[in-house]
């Protein structure tokens, strides 16, 4: 499958509760982006954007199975890569959730950096879901330096 | 200087706080290592455990400059790296915290994996430490897969 980018997170919380945090735009920005335009589901365009970092694009959800799986894509031209994040039960109100980010374009000439800079953004990301969800503290996505 | 990994976090706790939870055994397992031997001083050598990763190992502390800048060295042989953590202050109780680390063996056939593992480590420390200054969570340090 070539280069992919993986991380994975303990969560002390049910998989449809740590689903949620991900396709609820009332709940993303609690640990992630600031604005998500409209509930994750499958073959739908969702505009996020990360108000602090001044960031703002498009994703398109290539597939969601309630509780257990989202498939989206995002960036453009050569440089569109997919993301798989899974929802696996551990045992019963502990999830893991695992990430992984494939399509890389080998020839970038910046692929290292952008490696390094992705990893970063989901070992952050899923450090503050894990805050969130377990301890209610959403006051973490602000602080990275990028 | 070839090659480096970089991540910065901004922590609202003033330089000193944030100084005194890397060197201060008794601190440190609040974010980071479970286990570290000693209080850390310029030309000490400090054993550090990760009881939950099953990983114990010596570091060589370089430098340190009171709420300012720590310097050590990890690794062996042609893998000697030197982590540089400086302490900044943004404003009156707020710190920028930044590490660096530098010297890879650019031979190594490795090198990608383990830069991406390292990335990994130095954003979750940094994201856990904020959460434990500025929260008073501690339990974030073991949820990571790795």
């Amino acid at each position: 499958m070539g280069l992919a980018l993986n991380a994975k997170m303990k969560i002390n919380k049910p998989a449809s509760v740590v689903y949620d945090a991900f396709v609820n735009p009332d709940r993303i920005k609690n640990f992630w982006f600031s604005k998500s335009s409209d509930v994750w589901v499958s073959g739908r365009i969702i505009t996020l954007g990360y108000e602090e970092y001044v960031a703002e694009f498009d994703i398109e959800i290539v597939l969601t199975e309630l509780d257990r799986k989202i498939v989206f894509n995002w960036g453009q031209g050569n440089e569109i890569r997919t993301n798989t994040i899974t929802f696996d039960v551990i045992s019963e109100g502990m999830t893991l959730v695992e990430v992984v980010e494939e399509g890389w374009n080998e020839d970038n000439n910046d692929l290292l950096a952008e490696l390094l800079q992705n990893q970063t953004g989901w070992v952050y990301m899923l450090t503050c879901l894990k805050a969130y969800l377990e301890n209610g503290v959403s006051t973490l996505r602000t602080g990275l330096v990028i």
